[in-house]
C-alpha cells in the first residue's frame, strides 16, 4: 500500500509529492478558531478535512506535532475593533470570559465531530512575548516601520528584498494598492495600502493589551500564527492548513512575517479547504443563507427537511474533497443518510459474517478485484487525500460484502485471506481514517439539544399565551431531570446543573 | 432560605460572616492542576468541594468569576528541576505537548466527576508578561533583590515593612529559617532560607524559557496565581481556594507577592480543601498505599473489593467536610455506594408521586417538619458548607419520601404546597448543587476504561503464552469496535480512533 503520497500545494498551484524535512516525522500547524462566537459550520468542514489527514498521516506512520491555535486577541474588524473585545462589551464580560465560553463551545463542537485532539492548541494571548520578539526581529530587518506606537509591515521593501509578496495568494502588488483594506482605521498611518499592522497602539477602550517597546497594546492578527508555529514547529515545517478564505491577507502575511524574521517562508506545503454553500449559495447571515450545526443536528431551520445527527453530516463532508466547495443541500443529506446507514451497515455484516464463507485456498478468483480496490482506496487518499474516490471505491467493497453474505457462490470466489484484507482495510478507513462513529453520546447530546430548543419555543409560546401554569411546569419538569433555564436579553438559555 | 452565609477563613481561623466586595458579585480564584501528570484523586476532591461551593454560591444568586489556573511551568522539583520539562525528557515531547496531553486528561477527569467548567482557565505560560511586570512592582517597592539574574523576594524586608509573613500558615519567621527548603538548588544565592525565587535564571538545559529584564529564565511557582487573580479578578477579591498543602509556601508567598507589588493582600477569604487519605493513611506512591481514579472505576486495585462508578466516588467525597481528611476505605465505600442508590431511588419517586395523595388544604400537620427539614439544609451549606450534614438532613427527607409513597394516611399530612417544596429542595440540592447525575455516558466511557484494562491484561497474559492467534484476534477485534492499542515502553495504550 506505499504509494507515493502527493499533497497539492497552494504555493506552487501543483500536485507535489510529499517530502518531509525530517524523514518520518511531520510538523502541520492549522488556523484555529477565533473565539468570540459559536464555532460555524465552514469552520468545522475545515477542522474535520484536516483531522482526516492527520489521521491518514499517522495511519501512515508518520511521527506527527500537530499545532491548531486558539485566536483569542487582535482579528481585526473592519471598524478597527478587536473581534474580542467587542465581543466582550456585548456579553458585558472580561475578554477572556468570553474566550473561555466558546473555547469550551468549540472543543465539545469538536468531540461531537469525532475528531482528534491536536498536539499543541496554542492562544495568542499566551503568546505575547514570542509575538513581540518577532515584531521587533523584523524591525531590526528593517522591513517594518513604527508610527505613533504601532509597527507596520513595510511590503514595498520586503518586495524589494524578496521579490515575492503575493507568492501564495497570486496577487499582484499593483491591485493590492489599491485592494487592501484590512485596517481602515490607521490607514493614515500606513506608507502604503500593502503594509498592515503587526504592532497596534491600543486605543483608551482596548481592554485587551501589553506593554511592548512601542506602546501599550496588542499585536497585528496575523502574527500569531507565525510566532506560534515557530515556536512549536521550528522556522522551517511540513504542513500549514487553513480555510480558503485565510489565504489572502493572513497567510500571505504570515510568509511575509516569518521570511521578515527569519530569512525563509514558515511551511512547504500549504492546503486550503474551500467553502462550503448552502443551496449552491454563499452562507450569509444577512440574507438569512446560513445554517448553524446546532439547527442542522435538530432540524430546526427553513432549509432542510429534517434533523440530521452530526455522524450524518461528517459523512455528507466525506462527499466532496477538501479543495472543492462543499454545497449544502436537503436532498444531499439524505442522500447522505442513506449511504451512512449502508456504510454502517455493511461494517455490521462485517462483524457477524463467519471466515468459513470464504475459500481457504491461498488464492481465489475475486482476489485481485478486491485488492485492487483496495489499493485503489489508498491510491485516492495518497492522491492529495482524495476522500470522496476513496468512498466510492469503498461502495464497491460493500458491494462484495453484500453479495458475500447473500450468495455463497460469491463468498467462495474470495480466499479467507483476502476477506481479511478487506475487512481491514473497510475498518480503518470508515473508523481510524474517517472517523466516522456509531452515533456516540455526544451526539446523544445533539439530540437533547434539538429537544431543548423546541421546548424553549413552546415555553415560549405557552408565556405569551400568559398561560404561567404551564410555564412553571416546564420549568419544574426540566429542574427534576436536572436542566435549568436562564432567560435574558438574546432569549433562553439552558445548562445542566 | 436566606440565612446568613459563614466562611470559614483561613487567614483568621475562624468563621466569618461572607460579606463580598461588591454587593452580589464574587470574585473566587481555586489554584487548579499541574499538568505533567495524570491529575490525583486528592486533586478531584479539591475541584468537586470548590465546584460545590461555586454551584451554591450560584444559587444563592451570585454572579460569579470563578478563575482556576492550569499550571504548566515554574513548578520547582526539589532538585530544582521543572515539573513540565522534567516531564517532557522522561516522555521525549515538547513541554507543550506534555501539558496539553494533561489539560486534556484533566478535562475530561473534570467531565466525568460533571463538575461546572471555571469562567476562566487561565494558563501560567500564557501570562509571562503580567509575571514579569509584578516581579518589576515587587522589585521597584524594595522587596526583592536580584542574583546571578535571578530574583528573590526579600521576606527580612517585607517583614520590617508588613510585619506579616506568615499569617496563613501560621509560621514563625524564626522556624522558616530552619525549614525552608523549597529551592535548595539556589540556596546559596538567597540572603535568607526563607527569601524565595520570583523569577529563575534559566539553566542551559531549561526547555521552557523566555527574555526578561533580568536573564533569559522563567517565573517562580508561586508568582503564577499572584498574577493571574490580579489580571482577572483585581487586587484584591474575595474568595482564594485551594488545597491545604497549598497552604504553604505557596499560598503564603501568594500573599508576600501581592503585598510587595499592590500594597495589600489579594483575597478576603482562604478555604482550603483537607486530605485524601487511603485507609487512615497518607497516600504514598513509594510504600504503594495509593489509588488513582481510574484504579477506583475500574475496581482494579488491591485497596477494593470491586469497581467503584465516578457518581459514587463522588457521592463519597459528599461524605466528609471539605475541611475535615476524608478516609478511603472499601467499608467506606460500599457505604456510599448504598446511600448513593437511596438517593437515586428517592429522586425515582419524587418524580413518580402524584400530587393527589398530598393535603390540598393550606397547611397539614407535618409541614412544619418538612419545612424545618429544609431549613436546616441550607443552614449546614451556609455554615462554611457543611455538606455532610447537609446530607444528612436529606436522608431525613427520603425518609418523608418513602413514607408517603407506603403510606397514604402517612401523605395526607403534608400539603401540596410543602410536597412541592420539598421536592425542589431535594432535586436543586443533589441534582443542581452537589451535582449528582445519573451514571452519565462519560461514566460510561469509565466502564469502557476498566474493560480494556482487563483485556490489555488478558491480551499480556496470551503474549507471554507466545499465543500469538488470541493476541492478534484481541487486537483484530477491537479494531472492529474503532479501539487501536498501541504498544509502548510504558505499557499498552489505547484509543478510539
Amino acid at each position: 500500500m506505499d504509494s507515493q503520497l502527493k499533497i497539492y500545494n497552494s504555493l506552487s498551484r501543483e500536485k507535489e509529492i510529499f517530502i518531509p524535512i525530517q524523514e518520518g516525522k511531520i510538523g502541520m500547524y492549522v488556523c484555529g478558531p477565533t473565539v468570540y462566537n459559536d464555532v460555524h459550520l465552514g469552520n468545522c468542514r475545515t477542522f474535520v478535512s484536516f483531522d482526516i489527514i492527520y489521521r491518514y498521516l499517522l495511519h501512515k506512520g508518520y511521527k506527527i506535532r500537530y499545532v491548531r491555535n486558539i485566536t483569542d486577541v487582535g482579528h481585526l474588524l473592519d471598524d478597527g475593533e478587536d473581534r474580542m473585545s467587542k465581543g466582550a462589551r456585548i456579553d458585558q464580560l472580561e475578554p477572556m470570559e468570553v474566550a473561555q465560553k466558546y473555547t469550551n463551545g468549540f472543543h465539545h463542537m469538536m468531540r461531537i465531530f469525532n475528531t482528534l485532539s491536536p498536539n499543541i492548541e496554542p492562544r495568542a494571548t499566551g503568546h505575547i512575548p514570542e509575538q513581540i520578539e518577532m515584531v521587533q526581529s523584523i524591525l531590526d530587518n528593517g522591513l517594518a516601520y513604527i508610527v505613533a506606537g504601532s509597527v507596520y509591515f513595510n511590503t514595498l521593501k520586503f518586495i524589494e528584498k524578496y521579490n515575492s509578496y503575493g507568492k501564495l495568494s497570486g496577487r499582484i502588488v499593483e491591485d493590492l494598492m489599491v485592494e487592501t483594506r484590512d485596517d481602515l482605521k490607521n490607514q493614515d498611518e500606513k506608507r502604503h495600502p500593502s503594509d498592515f499592522a503587526i504592532w497596534i497602539k491600543a486605543s483608551d477602550e482596548h481592554i485587551m493589551r501589553w506593554n511592548s517597546p512601542w506602546s501599550v497594546g496588542f499585536p497585528g492578527w496575523h502574527l500569531e500564527c507565525s510566532a506560534m508555529s515557530t515556536k512549536y514547529l521550528g522556522e522551517t515545517f511540513d504542513i500549514h492548513g487553513g480555510g480558503n478564505d485565510l489565504k489572502f491577507p493572513h497567510h500571505e502575511n504570515e510568509v511575509a512575517q516569518n521570511m521578515g524574521a527569519c530569512g525563509h517562508a514558515p511551511a512547504r506545503y500549504w492546503l486550503h479547504t474551500n467553502m462550503l454553500l448552502l443551496n449552491g449559495k454563499k452562507m450569509s447571515k444577512s440574507d438569512g443563507n446560513t445554517i448553524s450545526p446546532q439547527e442542522l443536528f435538530a432540524g430546526q431551520s427553513e432549509h432542510i427537511s429534517k434533523a440530521y445527527s452530526p455522524m450524518i453530516v461528517k459523512f455528507f463532508m466525506l462527499q466532496a474533497h477538501y479543495r472543492s466547495s462543499l454545497d449544502i443541500t436537503d436532498e444531499a443529506l439524505i442522500a447522505a443518510e442513506i449511504n451512512f446507514k449502508k456504510f454502517m451497515e455493511a461494517l455490521k455484516i462485517l462483524d457477524n459474517l463467519s471466515l468459513d464463507l470464504f475459500n481457504n485456498a491461498d488464492s481465489a478468483p475475486k482476489d485481485k478485484e478486491v485488492e485492487s480496490i483496495i489499493q485503489n482506496i489508498y491510491s485516492a487518499m495518497d492522491d492529495d487525500f482524495n476522500v470522496p474516490l476513496a468512498i466510492s471505491e469503498m461502495h464497491q467493497l460493500i458491494s462484495y460484502i453484500n453479495q458475500s453474505k447473500n450468495n455463497a457462490e460469491f463468498a467462495k470466489q474470495i480466499s479467507q485471506a483476502s476477506w481479511l484484507n478487506l475487512k481491514e482495510c473497510y475498518n480503518t478507513f470508515l473508523i481510524q481514517i474517517f472517523g466516522i462513529a456509531e452515533e456516540s453520546s455526544e451526539s446523544d447530546q445533539v439530540v437533547t439539544d434539538g429537544l431543548m430548543n423546541l421546548i424553549i419555543e413552546l415555553r415560549k409560546d405557552v408565556r405569551e399565551r400568559k398561560d404561567w401554569s404551564s410555564s412553571d411546569k416546564i420549568r419544574d419538569s426540566l429542574k427534576e431531570i436536572g436542566i435549568q433555564l436562564k432567560d435574558g436579553k438574546e432569549g433562553t438559555e439552558w445548562g445542566k446543573i
